[in-house]
């Protein structure tokens, strides 16, 4: 049994990292679509949501059924629930990734506003931190997750560029560019709720490696 | 040993429905201190967090602990983790109610741009969504959660109506706005997301009670 028990975790990984990595396409295909202003890429991460939705209550499932049927000892226990918590975080990941969809197809047929830099970016800093994040709890990797969680200041950072020049160099010297630039600034703020979900789950990975709680306390890293 | 569990269970309604409580009045002080321009206010509820992330840890020790020491039944079990998903939501929540603060103490020192009139109603929406998912969670009641997630639309519509008067009205029109309009966009942006995580609790305890999924799919209601 504890044999069989150690193949059902490891399948547990691995459903982890395939949503780890739908994930990542769908944030990498939101802001391809901005890029090229791609209504049917937009709509493609919209189609997709329920997919990974179907995903979340699978591996949900599995969770519970492994602490039912195999009554985990504290360590294990403590691994699954985390399982359980970010596989919560990932589909809310996707979700913003069809939330920045929604708002590329409101755009879309409009010229950009502006060049894109920060961005794409910040979408890059979103995407290697879902992978790294995945990878610290696979690996129960403390260290990783602590690399995670000071990514998040870089995010930071980015998305307080890019609201300031849309503010000041747009929307406030051309009325006329309120609206697109609104839905820019969103978008930002939507990539970097991703990083704070992603910062979510390494704080619960460090958590269970070590016990530690590094919530809104980075300086304890 | 049976009815001592129930004890137990008992025990983490009461934690649950306190941290559901701080989160109301937190989603009402953010917006209180809006409405007066209050920085001291805003502080407070910045100040608060510390005390709402130590009481969804607490829970969720709580929840493993006892999982781990009763190895409860397939109902129990699922109670449980379902426990679990709202003490995290109820902590974004709460999240979601600092980043209000921080946008009132950036605007606090300049007159309000408009009288306040949607933002504060879709604070009221937030917080009775909030009172009514825990509720239907203790008292296993789907119909109230359904109600829950039928909410969601008015908290969408009203968000609409707030960025439509912002960027037609005043960012499109006098482009001096922008950066004050800008953070009385995002705040209305916050509070539809607290409706979102509460949305997401009344689905869980739809899941719950009935086994059904709801999640994007409110047709199924």
């Amino acid at each position: 049994m504890e044999r069989h028990f150690d193949e059902e975790l490891k399948g547990l990984h691995k459903e982890l990292l395939r949503m780890g990595v739908m994930a990542q396409e769908e944030i990498f295909k939101s802001v391809e679509a901005l890029k090229n202003r791609d209504k049917a890429m937009a709509e493609d991460v919209i189609a997709s949501d329920d997919k990974i939705d179907k995903l979340e209550l699978d591996i949900d499932e599995h969770c519970i059924d492994l602490i039912a049927r195999h009554q985990p000892m504290a360590g294990d226990l403590r691994f699954i629930t985390t399982g359980m918590k970010i596989n919560a975080e990932l589909e809310r990941i996707a979700d913003l990734a069809v939330d920045i969809a929604q708002r590329v197809i409101e755009i879309a047929d409009k010229p950009l506003l502006k060049p894109l830099v920060d961005i794409p970016k910040l979408s890059v800093v979103a995407q290697n931190m879902v992978r790294d994040a995945i990878d610290s709890f696979v690996k129960k990797d403390a260290e990783l997750a602590r690399k995670v969680v000071l990514s998040d200041s870089e995010a930071d950072k980015l998305r307080n560029l890019v609201a300031d020049e849309l503010i000041n160099d747009y929307m406030a010297k051309d009325p006329s560019s309120a609206s697109r630039a609104v839905q820019l600034l969103l978008i930002s703020r939507h990539l970097e709720r991703i990083c704070d979900h992603t910062t979510n789950i390494a704080e619960d990975v460090i958590y269970m490696v070590e016990g530690k709680v590094v919530k809104h306390h980075p300086e304890e890293l």
